[in-house]
């Protein structure tokens, strides 16, 4: 199982104060790119997985979606996003992304924001979900960028001329990466690019679009220390799509 | 036009040094990867763009392709590579990537290795490849990682703790790059792996694979200096192929 790190009281209060727990969607930098990348909602039956308080969930209602599924692993984020809303459309489910069993040709939409890279089993899931999606269907998801996630010390240095830099090691060398992240000893799984791209390939995927997401400039004048983050890209986010028969 | 690099003397001299140019694909520990995306080249058309001293041209046609055009702007990559092979199914022609105009569904194959990161407009010369291939045709090519053309000094380095590290920096800042590599002010342009496989998205191919090399534990064995290059890999390797119609 999934270690559930959202479960553990410190980081779940750590992460509750985070912008995008406190403003939702619109408090979390990648969303606008990440929304471009969506299809219009409007009459789609949409999962998303690790849906933690419901924000997209709720998002996805209010553009029409039909019948929305929210999953995850943390009973605390549960909670939350029960609260939230009582519209019959939409269900949170309590489940591990490692042990799920999801319907044939179910949904038009599988969405996942920052939850992937917790999965140890990811081919397998992503098996899972492509004989959930229906054909043509599309699968667009987040996970932290490869290159953020590759180094045992994921910490800003300087180089010999006292430029900021990004310390890349260990990136071909796949597996857990343990980091201290609202709380000590958070597990993540570091994946290439290509490992991504080529799982979603043989599992019968088409490569819609990816983005290694960075701020733009309108974002850097609203936010200047987020300027380190075109330096290297935090987030990965990627589009693909079932065959049509 | 592309900075004709090649035919500077202190660069060429260096470069026919290098393993790549002296034992020619066997040389490169990239090629086993690269040659694993490509097709049976027998019976093809082949066009290899940045053909340098024709070992690619002169492999394919040892496996069976029918035609192999090789395309460099080096006059003196091309000099060396005609004094190799008087095999009238290959051609050698010396040519501006920046100024092709190839002739429509023409080719089975479009080949290139580490040379597309010096084409400054790899969107123009790509719809050209992309309109000179037949309808479910292949492209395979490599380039030097966008991890590695980031760093305006790209060197290694390290960090607090002494381990060896690869400083990005820059990443999502795209455009042209100077390093000195057998000789001072090589022009590379840096593009991310985002923008290389939406670029072809976008043109009408289908991602096959994308592989970030790196050496095997085989190759460490034998040349236990590659084994920094698993820290970060050096080269991308790309597999697209045109959509039957």
């Amino acid at each position: 199982m999934t270690q559930n790190i959202y479960d553990k009281e410190e980081f779940f209060a750590g992460y509750s104060r985070l912008a995008r727990s406190v403003a939702g969607l619109d408090g979390a930098p990648e969303w606008p790119a990440l929304r471009a990348l969506l299809p219009d909602p409007s009459g789609l039956k949409v999962l998303d997985l690790g849906c933690g308080f419901g924000w997209f969930c709720r998002w996805a209602r209010q553009h029409g979606a039909a019948r929305i599924w929210g999953i995850d692993v943390s009973e605390k984020m549960l909670a939350r996003a029960r609260e939230t809303t009582d519209d019959p459309a939409i269900t949170f489910t309590r489940a591990d992304m490692e042990q799920l069993d999801l319907p044939l040709e179910s949904f038009d939409l599988v969405y996942s924001s920052l939850a992937l890279h917790y999965v140890a089993n990811l081919s397998a899931l992503m098996a899972q979900v492509h004989r959930s999606l229906i054909p043509g269907g599309h699968l667009v998801f987040s996970v932290e960028h490869p290159i953020f996630t590759a180094p045992a010390e994921p910490n800003w240095s300087r180089n010999a001329a006292g430029r900021k830099i990004w310390p890349i090691e260990g990136y071909l060398d796949e597996g857990p990466r343990s980091t201290d992240w609202l709380a000590k000893g958070v597990i993540k799984q570091h994946r290439t690019v290509a490992t991504y791209i080529n799982m979603l390939i043989r599992l019968g995927f088409s490569i819609a679009n990816i983005e290694e997401w960075g701020p733009t400039e309108e974002q850097i004048a609203a936010q200047p220390n987020w300027a380190d983050e075109r330096e290297r890209p935090p987030f990965l986010l990627v589009a693909a799509r079932t065959y049509r028969r």
